[in-house]
């Protein structure tokens, strides 16, 4: 399989997307997104758990396994993760306008 | 702010997380992990709101936000998300090494 990647290696959240799609596009689209919601709660579970007492070996696998199952939501739901991310904090924080962020840490730590 | 993006404008993992250094690295590293996965666990309770009876727009802004605390949390913990998702789900399904993924759906839907 050629995963898209940049030519840097790097991954975009779009290729992210367009990974799961091919790897698991049709089960997730059966499934539907409720379902999916629970095994994204399953994985954010397990990153709890990697969190507190995992090595940094399985906290990594665990956030991967967190993003791989958004992806899956996302794709099931028509959202552009990458569009989403950058309207709300592509220019800076959506708080105060400002990078790095001056909101009041009691309002937003 | 000028942020991390590829001549075509997509955003990277790698960029996605020093985006948020920039903006919250600082407030990031005095808050901590356990704080940062409540506020991580509020994002991921108003994406169930979201995905239940949200727009199509504040759904894709709630995914946002979860894929913000997330990277904030990789940043405190020094975990590489695009590195962590290529060595899971990079070359083929973690489960059967196939893509598209034939796992039985009973053991991985």
């Amino acid at each position: 399989m050629s995963i898209d990647t940049e030519s840097t290696g790097s991954l975009t959240l779009s290729g992210l997307q367009r990974m799961i799609l091919q790897m698991y596009g049709e089960k997730d689209a059966v499934r539907g997104d409720a379902a999916t919601f629970l095994w994204l709660t399953e994985e954010f579970g397990e990153l709890a758990s990697a969190l507190r007492s995992g090595t940094h070996e399985e906290l990594a696998a665990e956030m991967a396994d967190v993003l791989a199952w958004l992806a899956t939501l996302a794709n099931i739901r028509g959202v552009e993760l990458e569009a989403a991310v950058l309207r709300k904090y592509g220019r800076a924080c959506p708080g105060c306008q400002a990078v790095p962020c001056v909101c009041d840490p009691a309002e937003k730590p």
